[in-house]
């Protein structure tokens, strides 16, 4: 082993690991992300302003007055992004260490777009319980919590058991975030095409986390029928195969009472959002309403390549950013935070998510075209439009502490 | 309430909680420490390096080799500084909340002085078993554990059952720390007055986490003998009130078999170390031998006022910055966690302790003096030395992993 001592961020230029030089491995070496002092500590009278023994009297005034803690210390700006592992991106149960590196990308897309501190969590556990008492533990730590990449069905018993638990609010991204996204796009690409949203049947391809949000999203949205398939066909109350979770699903969705394959329910759809990777052929597509939206948000691999979607429809969005219109949850949680922390909101209400994605529909403007429905996730007006709009739905419903 | 959206950090010269203005809270307003990117995010290329599509070959290679974790996420350069609020300062348990204050500065020590990323986990748990099984589940995302501020003896069992149960270094600062840099005094107190430390008697004030810890470091160390004091006096086998630790303490410690007071046992002796609070009378300290060392470490009040002290003893030392000689764990801990960290060490052994105090002692050098045997918090040489020193250990112990 060589005596060398090696700053562990010196030496991007010379990765090894990596064989031939690869900008995803070097930009990856040393990990993304940083702690930083936003106080100096230059000399004495600093360190005891900062630490011992200035420090003391900040204790005792939160020890006797609790809810200061979220003035005089980082809680009340930091979010806890926390996994299992069990569900990172379409790469599936690949343990905590493996999904650190989503974990940190993450964090810093908080920090980026929404000023929002953020702090990878990825635990060594994955059963319901010990996640939840392990985050109650954390709680008091942070400001928030952004569960991320947990697998489902757990995911919403994880989530409605630590928000029943915590006053700070609690947001599974995989579910809200892209519900939230896709719910601006649909209503954009609605005006665009003088809809409305309750004269629009939409299917889903995907009943995991994303597809059982948006799924309920649109409907709250107020959306006029949808139906989720899974792999095994569409959700309907006649099938005798479903969890606790697509049972619900069932009763609320597919007011059509639609069975069978996702294929044939496409038929006449106006709608399809496809959350779930595998391919719908292109048959399927053409069967669709005239005037179709497609939002085929499978990465990297949409279930409907764009070319193929834009012969049958009329807008047609992915999750890729190489093409137009983007379904990015970037667009939407750094600022559902933001905007949540910011009055000390004790949970993101329904109320807060349809503000979000009112808001960054919003954004587009009167620049709304067929390629256009959505936003950049580089457009400098999102992050505040929804950081104001989660604000202000905040106070209007009450769950506002300042 | 207001409408108004308030950036929480940007009104520290309006601090209206604190009345009058304040500096330690005006400083504290916000928290003091953020997150920060240490890549890039300009636009989608840069989004695409840093998370989706890139990142999902990162997490691949560290689901296939592991120890890739270390190399390709901020892991290795963060450290978890966890408590449960029961013993912070000398304020006691007033839980989790409050202790966030001291816990963001040991977070901004950490970076300032030894370059560690750190992040502050308050835990909403007092059990043995819980806060072992929390840091457990926490482990995958940090590359270290500083416990801090967890009060005796349970402080004792939760870093040894969790140094067994991790492959990272855990390390409970207020032992450890204060042990280290106390020897690192001592050593060069011996050295100033041409003395051993096998000749020399020590008198430990305090048998709490310091106490305990200080004493059998000392001995380790190679201090001639030591008693330790409580409350009742000196710890000794003949006492039917020991707790186990103190127990064990009774058998490892005072070979010269003292009983009774604390002022009795320091009559004769060559080393007064206090971590108690309380006072020491004149007395007790004039009845101590020629030549005595007295570090009376209490804050804000050493148990001896170095004017008092300096009256009968050869080197005094605090633990206040306003006097010569601080003995402050600000020398210790930051360049411990560099050094375990630069070398990925599994633990931290008992020779990367030792080696981390004669670094420091070491820093001193020439300009040896009674009132300067131990280095300034601000001396730029002191990290760098301990971080080295403690890598270089790590390797000679075999704890080292890269």
């Amino acid at each position: 082993m060589a005596a060398e001592i090696v700053n562990p961020r010196s030496d991007i230029e010379t990765d090894s690991d990596a064989g031939e030089f690869d900008p995803v491995f070097a930009l990856h070496r040393g990990g993304k992300m940083a702690v930083q002092a936003t106080v100096p500590i230059r000399d004495k009278d600093d360190l005891s302003l900062a630490y011992t023994p200035g420090v003391a009297r900040v204790c005792t005034a939160i020890a006797e007055q609790p809810d200061l803690v979220n003035d005089y210390t980082w809680k009340s700006s930091v979010v806890a992004v926390v996994t299992d592992g069990t569900a990172v991106l379409g790469l599936g149960d690949i343990g905590p260490e493996a999904s650190l590196p989503v974990m940190e990308g993450k964090a810093i897309l908080f920090k980026q777009f929404g000023g929002v501190d953020a702090v990878p969590i990825a635990l060594a556990c994955t059963g319901v319980d010990e996640i939840i008492e392990t985050v109650v533990r954390l709680a008091p730590s942070f400001g928030g919590v952004n569960l991320e990449d947990i697998s489902a069905p757990r995911c919403f018993e994880i989530e409605r058991r630590l928000q029943e638990q915590l006053d700070i609010p609690v947001f599974h991204d995989d579910q809200h975030g892209t519900a939230i996204v896709t719910l601006a796009a649909l209503r954009n690409a609605a005006r665009l095409t003088g809809r409305e949203l309750g004269e629009l049947r939409g299917v889903i391809s995907g009943a995991g986390a994303a597809g059982v949000a948006i799924a309920k999203f649109l409907l709250e949205a107020g959306l006029g029928d949808v139906a989720v398939a899974d792999r095994k066909g569409i959700v309907s109350a006649d099938r005798d195969d479903l969890t606790p979770v697509k049972r619900e699903l069932a009763e609320l969705t597919n007011r059509a009472g639609l069975t069978g394959s996702l294929e044939s329910a496409l038929a006449g759809a106006d709608v399809f959002i496809g959350v779930s990777g595998g391919t719908v052929p292109e048959a399927a597509v053409a069967s669709m309403a005239k005037g179709a939206f497609v939002f085929a948000m499978a990465n990297p691999d949409p279930e409907v390549h764009p070319d193929v979607a834009h012969r049958y429809a009329a807008v047609v969005a992915t999750g890729r950013s190489d093409f137009p219109n983007q379904i990015n949850n970037v667009l939407a949680f750094p600022g559902i935070f933001a905007g949540a922390l910011q009055v000390r909101a004790s949970r993101i209400t329904e109320g807060m998510k349809i503000a979000a994605a009112d808001a960054l529909a919003a954004v587009v403007g009167e620049d709304l075209a067929a390629d256009y429905v959505i936003p950049s996730p580089f457009d400098s007006r999102v992050a505040p439009a929804v950081t104001a709009a989660v604000a202000a739905a905040a106070r209007a419903e009450g769950v506002a502490r300042r």
